[in-house]
């Protein structure tokens, strides 16, 4: 597996992306709505940055920014085999938030595994 | 610029380092104390997690994990000129956490920005 994006909680993805185009080069591939969020990729050279705003007010990502305001909302390492992956995870009884794989941003298949049993951090599983 | 790190601030880095190998199959490539912390770096093939354990009780990730527990401190960012990097920041008012590079883990050169100016992301260059 290897690093594919950190996604990004915040209010304005476009002023974000912007501004990080201007400070660092970071340059904008892909961005479309998705699950009632609008979802920037910045091409980080290595992996991206995916930036996450809510596009409704009950959503995950809503709810995470009203709770931390702007963060890092999630570390995403990329597989080319995500149903074994997800099989070595259960293997060591970590809970997974998604069973199965399901349709992610930019037509990936992604399954993001509980904090509780990952350290705390929220990791999700993505294959392109 | 690319993608070089996610400093993930965790009580136990060791463990840490042990789980996400079990899991993700990633390894450790350097390890190090420094400045107060026991530093581990997992090798993402893209790139590294940058796993950060408090060894002292009053050191920034110490408070962090206190106030936060465990979860992602940061972003790094990684260019060949840290000095023209930080002049480009400085151009467009973005606060410095360093004004100049000081010496970071790993023998790195490394500068972080202020989150204030950054979209509430805590952003670090690093030069290698």
């Amino acid at each position: 597996m290897h690093y594919d994006h950190a996604g990004i909680a915040i209010d304005d993805a476009a002023d974000l992306a912007a501004l990080y185009g201007d400070l660092f080069g970071l340059e904008v591939v892909h961005e479309e709505e998705f699950d009632g969020m609008r979802v920037v990729f910045l091409d980080c050279g290595d992996g991206y940055f995916e930036l996450l705003e809510p596009l409704e007010a009950d959503g995950t990502i809503a709810r995470y920014l009203e709770n931390n305001g702007a963060g890092i909302h999630h570390l995403a390492l990329a597989t080319d085999d995500l149903e074994g992956a997800l099989e070595t995870v259960r293997d060591h009884d970590v809970a997974l938030i998604d069973e199965e794989p399901r349709p992610g941003a930019w037509g990936h298949s992604v399954a993001f595994l509980h904090p509780k049993d990952t350290g705390g951090i929220l990791i999700e599983l993505v294959e392109h």
